[in-house]
């Protein structure tokens, strides 16, 4: 395997990758993308994730299918809206073969509701994405890559009967893995001086 | 400047840095690692994100004061006990020294509500967090160092008014950001099979 080994161009090159190869995903490549994970920050060192690492086939089904019905009630679509735009639509195409991914990480958490938290769970959140973002860099490192999802929510409660998931634990993302059918490589982003002001809000950035 | 360029070494070696130089951050600096931030990925690609850049002395005072009090509040402790406990515990010589940092950069959403999701704004910070880290993981690049922190939740309100945030953002996290009167260094972390499953919860990680 090639690895890329440029930080810079890692990050410039990750993107969301929806489609797979059959090919299978190495058990080693698994435990590097995850122990990269790892690494990442979390609120007083608490690392309060957890990583399911689905790879049985009657599991990613019945994952896939509440995968699918939330993406429908999220984009207010039917079943045949999704098969006729799947050609161009890679949300389409991936809710429609989520169960194909050669793998799915559930990366759960600890409900931990704090005081004064008006964000709800906001700590956890911000102890978890960080995490995700190192595994799909990663991912890309070693030549592979998915993409982070959020239409677990619509039936949440599902899939964690199905994965046996404890209630005190929550669903932070399902990232679906595999050597990529589609390519990484530029993405489509707003410069940085208008999402950025220096020192007050819509003033200016001066750098 | 001379950049640590290998994927795998900024992944392993970027810490939280809590204490900095005085050294002046260079505009361009704060501008490629904004940029690393944007490349981050997001629901939709609507790329959420707004970067308030910190550097006027009154300002960082103002946000630092509300910092100390919402620290002082989350860790239930008095100033005394953060003097006392600064040079060997970080969190409270931060919380004490916030508004000398060079720069803080506030990174902000624009709060959107979604029906179904039970995790309130998830998909903010679902589309945040990861920025942050690509932030984080780029200002180590550079030779430079920073710190996830939420004790803004607290005092939001305050902190909003200062800088000058509309009521319809919030505030995801506060970055200060510097060169690192402490090291970027190897981090302690449970390993991967402690924090992994196979296909259900608590069955042994097969990798």
């Amino acid at each position: 395997m090639q690895n890329k080994a440029d930080f810079l161009d890692i990050i410039y090159t990750t993107r969301a990758i929806r489609k797979f190869t059959q090919q299978r995903v190495p058990n080693e490549s698994v435990r590097k993308i995850l122990e990269a994970a790892t690494q990442a920050p979390s609120g007083g060192n608490r690392q309060p994730w957890r990583f399911l690492v689905i790879r049985d086939q009657d599991q990613k089904e019945k994952i896939g299918a509440a995968y699918l019905k939330g993406a429908l009630e999220y984009q207010q679509k039917t079943l045949q809206q999704f098969k006729e735009e799947q050609e161009h639509n890679s949300n389409s195409y991936l809710s429609l073969h989520f169960s194909e991914s050669p793998v799915v990480i559930v990366v759960c958490a600890e409900y931990r509701p704090l005081v004064g938290d008006k964000l709800g769970i906001l700590s956890q959140p911000s102890s978890i994405y960080p995490a995700v973002q190192n595994l799909l860099l990663a991912a890309n490192y070693m030549g592979l890559g998915g993409v982070l999802t959020t239409n677990h929510r619509y039936h949440e409660a599902e899939i964690k009967t199905s994965l046996g998931i404890p209630e005190s634990w929550v669903i932070l993302t399902m990232i679906p893995l595999g050597y990529p059918a589609e390519k990484h490589g530029k993405k489509s982003r707003q410069p940085v001086e208008d999402v950025s002001f220096s020192d007050f809000w819509d003033q200016e950035a001066e750098f």
